[in-house]
């Protein structure tokens, strides 16, 4: 048995923090306060559904993740945000128009009350969005400082014992890292002279970091992920991690992709393409801004496949992702998938996947996820990138740089529980038969 | 470390036997053949393109499978047939049609050298098919001493040191087990008394392990899986696997089901259509022979989806399996699947998947695999139900008939290679970060 | 120019009577009273929305229909219906479940009042239902007796100057045509004796015929094609027309299909299939229902490909047509359709259309045009069977039994138009250029 | 009855003329020599296969139309063809991969000797391709003159007593029309000069129409209808018509969207995207070329819906086109389109169209039949656009430039059809019951 882990007892509220409160974080925010009214369920979210089976089969152990390790309690929640646009929870989700009117109904008051703080926005990076309830200061360093401003303030008002922040704002254009995003103090010093290519989500993850709130990013956004971050979350010692929610098509690729290899199917092409009728769609229809997301998505088939060591398999492969803005499909997204596959001897299949999914709902419960774990990690006093939580994200971070992290859905999985034993001093699960 | 198991060499030449010589068997040789002589990749078989990973993922070791367990080799394969219809291996291919002229040219003159032996057959259990090449015997017993006579024979002929028999023929019509089934004693009194609720499929099974010959059964019928199979599987020491090679939809939803239940989206239905327009096809229009398909089918998703684990997401799931026998599809197999699932709040969603696939195409590489597979495990001195082996099969047989089997397709591939590494003696594999 | 018709002027109340008040009727019903008092527009109605052109592309002549011949206006119309099951029109409606709450509210009261006379029904036509308001007679004829009366009765307490009634309700079981079906006289007197190959539809139909009430089939029932029907039709004057809404899939099938022999492309196979689960999809998981349907569908394509003039395109066509009943769909019904084409030098293509449809939807609009067209056909003096209408059937029955129907939604649509023009003594339309 | 019109007999060779000697042209040349030596089936083809009802319904009269009208027998037929890369029409059909080798066999030796003249091509109109077999010269207008000298040598070698030349080459970047275009000089001069807007599909119209060869334009290029070349073809007297065959996914908007009319239903959007493997999808791939297609492709459904008569129903469609290259797909094109509608009440619905189509599969037909109807319609004495055969294209051209062309297959159908019948003496069809 290995030697369980000293970890903090969730004790008090917790708050959680999200740079953008537009449809995922409205979402998310429903449906926790539904969750807490009405006992609905938290569909989607491991940490409120999913067991965890502990010791052999025979054993019958199968707690409920929540019951086995110390996470906050859905009661001791709080929320905060900061929005461009929205001015409170109900706004938004009603602009979103995610979830019917006769969901929203019930906790209308408590979304009301959920008021955006103005936000750090920069049209030059997403630029198809006009913000109107936008910060200014003479310098990049003193947004910074307004947020964090923003963070001690809603701390104390609220009495929060801890904080999370989770990023559930837009995708930001596309830009390549620079000498500014080196180290600490190159970045330190590009904030004070705002620096162009330090985005607004990069002045985000340093207030939060500086101020010891663990960061998620769920966009394609290289907001924890340069070096200069991934060094500060480890000198401050608080728990990072990114990027970008795994939700519709990418999560299909890292269920099927995984499949496909575990039977030695050869793949020659991915064709995918999304329509999207949302806030989303339109900031994706910019090139600039798809082209952040269209790296985020690239990467997954090519690592989960290995064509290094399966040449005759997947060295071969045309992937191309495609997304379309079409207003008809609102805030669903539609993927279709064209997956062309051979076999013995080489013959051609065909696999065509159509996906109506709705994106929010998909990433609400990551959020929640998210906030729990990052919240768990810190006060099992871990710092910088969690590459445990891969599970959650398109492109994960890895725990070193020089390596790849894992996109396969089945070994994040495994990857994520065994971590969760490991700290509560359980053996690994290892369905070994022999 | 734990200790490595002994295991005989892989000396001398295999014979693989199949009752059936059609579209999968033909194409199953017509792929080991090329592969031999043109050194074709044999795609889609694990034995033969896997690797597998040993020890820490920094230390890089990643051999092949077949370099780190002694299989047999390609060129040690012979091929023999049972079949009611097809002469040799070349009939059957271009009956089937499957394979494309270019591709049998170069080998036609082995393929029809593979004779067809005559076949027990009953049209009572396939009533689409008309058998004229079949065998005729005053009881049960003594059809079951001919298959032995015939086994015997071949081992001779062919100077085979081992052999292994794959059940690549028909899917036999449904019919509950009976009292017939229960003991090694009663089978064998009602084989004298050609009890009519014995099928075909059991005769080859009884004559394969009563000739010490592995068994694997790629069709739905309940061959090997009776309590008197499986006991008299024990007392001679024959290693036996089924049921129902798992290709094309099945294998689908082994990949979807573990992907959705992971990240703990609830299912509401799941309707599956297919249309096939080969044997397959029509022998699957009569409703009994649907109906062995149908209950092969159906288990899957409600054993990995754990319904009383997850009621809330799993306990009202409507599954609908259907076939239809559509000329125009010729051999190709399509199958259009409609998957219904909610999340967050319980909003639904609905995946599409329809699937141009090759039956044969993708279930050759099985049978060479399971041949290869039980082989080893015969030599590693196995016998009975090698559920390791699950990964194979629509219905996997369990150890102990009072578990279920493992259906996620991912669990059984740990389950096979953590195997495969502890009979090596070597640690498996966690893929723990803690 | 023809000479126009004389056709009496829409005076007064149309009492528009529904055997069957469900989905359907409902739909049917909420979508004039939401029409009628808060301006919705009444979609997929060609006699409220379709313009006619008149004379030459140049003239610019391109009335309303509505505008050009003298229908019955939405405000002149009274609803009655009889159900065994629904006790008014909102109940209905509830009950379907097709209609958003925020939808019916507005006209909840008038739905409400719109209660349902006890119906004429057996289950032994359709096993699935249970009926609980329902007439019982000694005889069909004095059941038909009792409808004559409730026509009666409505048309008096509703002030209705004319009426129509148009079949909403289920599919019935199929059963062949027999003697008793031969003539009027054979008719009646098996009425009398309560022959049991009488369906509940035939004596809806021979009610309203003798009440010189217009008839209108919308299921595949054989309600007012049996000769002794067409017979008592003709003999009373009374138009009458059917059968089965061409809805969903088949309405795709014949707009498809005449593309396809445009271009004089061939046809292999059409596989359909369709997924419902609602109260109709219910009633066609039994075979006996199912039957009639099937009946009513595969007759189209042979119809409109014409074989025999053309058997190298279209005389080896596979066509199958399956029905499943699966609750997840709701009132929704989505189609799946795998259409096997070939081209130049008989290279084979496929185009699959899947259809996510709503079945009442798609049909109130007809029940509208049907009521109006036929009220419009009896105040211009026709009698009998009114093949113009063939547009609005899946199987339109001929106006001589010994010919075809068309089945061509394009030239359906040229009859229809063309029928009108000329009744208002306009040229037909040719669109020839020379 | 009319008046027939003198048509000149269709005696002696016809020569048809291809720029390009691609995939489309090598397999309209293999078709046509197979339908010749071994009698296959000239599939797709109305004037080798479709009949036409003369007369009324009980007449039967119901002629092949190429009994009907005097065309050119496929035995007179001789092939000639300019490529830029292309050496012969079998190594053109080779490198295209549409028709199999087995196909390909028969006629070899023919088709080897269909040689391809040097090609007029310019890079800088389809950046994609580079052309080796390309024609050189001081001017344009002497490029012109080169063709003109082919033609003519061409016709006197093969003895050739009429010609026509159908356009089967690439599609060119897009640009609008200037001055240049205006009018018969301005053209000519601009040749003289080199403009370079002019493209080289309008020099080889030029070159057509000047020396009395029908023109028809197989691509979305602005060939024959500037302007200047519509009254050069008038002042010559020449037959000509365009633009852009009507094959896959525009094919199928021109079927479903006057279905869609016909029932009123309305229309919210429809969203197209394309795969394509062939040259033609690397050509689109430059977005100069795209935009060619994009814009003979947009024009179709609003053209056929007319949302100015109809606002309610298609004043507000989101019409998205999109190709991409993805070489796995081969020659083979692959559609997906997604179809927005709504009905009743303004209920949504979703028509989801899969078309795995062959490109020049269907494009091949359409080569035969505008090459026959052009020269008939040269016999018959016409000159300038020919309307009447919009059935064929993507962007119709219109006889009277202020006019919108006909969109509706089906309304196009009946055009052809009418004004052969009436050119032939007989009387149009109308399908009027009354």
């Amino acid at each position: 048995m290995p030697e369980p882990r000293s970890i903090a007892p969730a004790t008090g509220r917790l708050g959680i923090l999200t740079p953008g409160l537009g449809a995922v974080a409205s979402t998310f925010i429903a449906g926790v306060l539904a969750a807490r009214s009405a006992g609905a369920t938290p569909i989607g979210s491991l940490t409120q559904m999913a067991h965890i089976r502990l010791g052999d089969r025979e054993e019958g152990r199968n707690p409920l993740i929540k019951d086995f390790v110390p996470l906050a309690s859905l009661d001791d929640l709080v929320f905060g945000a900061w929005d461009p646009i929205s001015a409170n929870a109900l706004d938004a989700a009603r602009t979103a128009g995610v979830l019917d009117d006769r969901d929203l109904a019930p906790i209308s008051g408590e979304l009301e009350g959920i008021l955006a703080m103005d936000a750090v926005f920069d049209q030059s990076w997403v630029s198809r969005l006009e913000g109107t309830r936008v910060k200014s200061a003479p310098s990049k360093m003193e947004l910074a400082e307004q947020l964090m401003a923003d963070i001690e303030r809603f701390a104390s008002e609220n009495g929060c014992d801890r904080l999370v922040m989770v990023w559930c704002a837009s995708t930001e254009a596309y830009r390549d890292l620079t000498e500014v995003h080196a180290t600490i103090e190159s970045f330190e010093e590009g904030l004070r002279r705002s620096d162009e290519m330090i985005s607004p989500s990069q002045i985000y993850a340093y207030a939060a970091i500086m101020s010891g709130v663990p960061f998620a990013n769920g966009a394609p956004n290289r907001s924890c992920d340069p070096p200069c971050m991934v060094a500060l979350a480890e000198r401050e010692g608080v728990p990072v991690m990114g990027k970008d929610f795994k939700t519709g098509q990418t999560l299909m690729k890292t269920i099927l992709a995984p499949g496909l290899k575990a039977r030695m199917l050869g793949l020659r092409g991915w064709y995918s393409t999304n329509i999207l009728g949302n806030r989303d769609g339109e900031v994706l229809d910019d090139p600039e801004n798809f082209r952040s997301k269209e790296v985020s998505k690239l990467g997954v088939i090519e690592t989960i496949l290995e064509p290094e060591t399966y040449p005759e398999l997947y060295s071969n492969v045309d992937h191309v992702v495609r997304i379309n803005y079409y207003p008809p499909r609102g805030d669903n997204k539609e993927g279709w998938d064209n997956i062309d596959i051979f076999g013995w001897m080489g013959y051609p299949m065909q696999i065509k996947v159509n996906f109506l999914c709705r994106d929010s709902i998909l990433a609400a419960p990551l959020v929640l996820d998210l906030a729990l774990l990052l919240d768990l990690a810190a006060r099992a006093g871990e710092g910088g990138v969690q590459e445990w939580l891969s599970f959650y994200f398109k492109a994960p971070m890895p725990k070193d740089a020089a390596l790849e992290a894992e996109h396969d859905l089945f070994i994040q999985q495994i990857k994520l529980k065994n971590t969760l034993r490991e700290w509560m001093g359980e053996e690994p699960v290892t369905h070994s038969e022999a």
